[in-house]
């Protein structure tokens, strides 16, 4: 069980894990900050509590404590329980979720590692938006996809709010970066992976008809400048959500979960 | 052309539509309120510009003005240009976007009108986010959904957030309530919709093989507690959306865009 320990004072610096989230120049959880990855809320608190990401310590409400006590009961970790008022000064603002826990950032993976037994992979390029980076990771982890691949430009997976958008799955679903862009894509298709890249162009194959191997990495751009043209290149096929006419094309994570979907639709 | 009438004091009554926006009970923009509806930022405006809604004033800043120009051509409405202090000082807030324009709200409409011609409807139930309802009107528009119905407990899809989360959209694709829930629905059933209502039971129908016939009426709950027993007991069928063991479900606009999807992924 979680040893609760009590803090009552914001300068207490067994609590300096969760302090001044907001700031951005100081936030424990950006790369090039203190290597840290915050989970947000009784939910998130839990799933980070299931996956590989092993909390070293929890800051919340007594509420919370108690919420969490069953969920708690293998972690030989401190809980720093302390009022509302007092977690706010140190979090910076208000915090309604009422908890949070803390744990190291792991060392990024090797991409290649990440490909064996997988079948579905996404392979992001530009797609800097942290809630749309979580909202991406939700949808992964709901339809069945094995793997998320980073190319260049794209926001921080670990980040607290990409975190929180995707329910936590942010630290189950496996990702890693592919360092050499787009040639590392030429490794997918090398191990037999039909590499599929969305786009909004209506000379596109539609999206039911693309997908033709057992192995398929769906190859995703950012919201408005969609996929590079090397990146475009590297696919072996284009392929298009049939959109109405004159409306903006859909929010990206909402665009992966239909070509997601379609993996998954006649399971 | 839009009239630019400079406006230098936040006292200045003729942009009182546009005040104190964030006050929950004084916002100009919510039922029982002044009954406006608010635009916001330079995509969802010029939205508004090409709707039914057809704004009365705008207010925004000088550089917002200059690129509104060519659209605002046709309007004959104030364009109030203010600085952005005082326009924050109005608004209540700073406002990133640095436009508005406000609009009145139309008389709800009678949900029967809209089914002429329809192939495909969304009917909501307990969608009371406003950020989820307006995704759901983005997702309705890029997939040609042809109009939403709501049921009791959703949102508004004409606060200013929903309409932001919309792109604008929630001004577009027409929406109704239903008066009688949920014997509303057998007018939808009578007028030749099949009624599918979405669901996580695993022993529900996937969604691929639900559909069959040439108009769908798609029943949606909210996230986490879902349609009511009464609602389901309306429709004709239940249909999954094939999902991983052990994961949240996904959020609501994105299971209703897969719906919407399979609407169109032949065409």
């Amino acid at each position: 069980m979680a040893v609760v320990l009590d803090v009552d004072s914001a300068t207490d610096p067994r609590v300096d894990d969760f302090r001044d989230l907001k700031a951005a120049d100081r936030r424990p959880d950006r790369p090039g900050g203190r290597g840290l990855v915050i989970a947000e809320g009784t939910v998130v608190v839990r799933r980070m509590l299931e996956s590989p990401f092993r909390p070293h310590a929890l800051l919340g409400v007594d509420k919370r404590c108690r919420e969490l006590a069953t969920d708690l009961a293998d972690f030989d970790i401190p809980f720093y329980r302390a009022p509302a008022e007092v977690m706010a000064q140190v979090v910076g603002f208000h915090l309604n979720r009422g908890v949070l826990a803390v744990a190291h950032r792991p060392p990024a993976r090797d991409f290649t590692d990440l490909l064996t037994g997988a079948t579905t992979v996404a392979v992001l390029e530009g797609v800097n938006d942290h809630e749309n980076l979580g909202a991406m990771f939700r949808n992964a982890a709901g339809l069945g996809v094995d793997a998320v691949l980073f190319g260049p430009g794209c926001a921080d997976p670990l980040y607290r709010r990409s975190v929180r958008v995707s329910m936590g799955h942010a630290l189950r679903v496996p990702f890693a970066p592919i360092p050499d862009w787009p040639d590392g894509v030429g490794v997918l298709r090398r191990r037999g992976f039909q590499v599929i890249a969305l786009s909004p162009d209506p000379t596109a194959v539609p999206l039911a008809a693309a997908f033709t191997g057992p192995r398929v990495a769906l190859l995703l751009g950012a919201e408005g400048p969609g996929l590079t043209e090397e990146a475009m290149a590297a696919a072996d096929i284009r392929a298009r959500i049939p959109m109405s006419a004159g409306t903006d094309s859909l929010n990206v994570a909402t665009a992966a979960a239909m070509a997601f979907y379609e993996r998954v639709r006649a399971s």
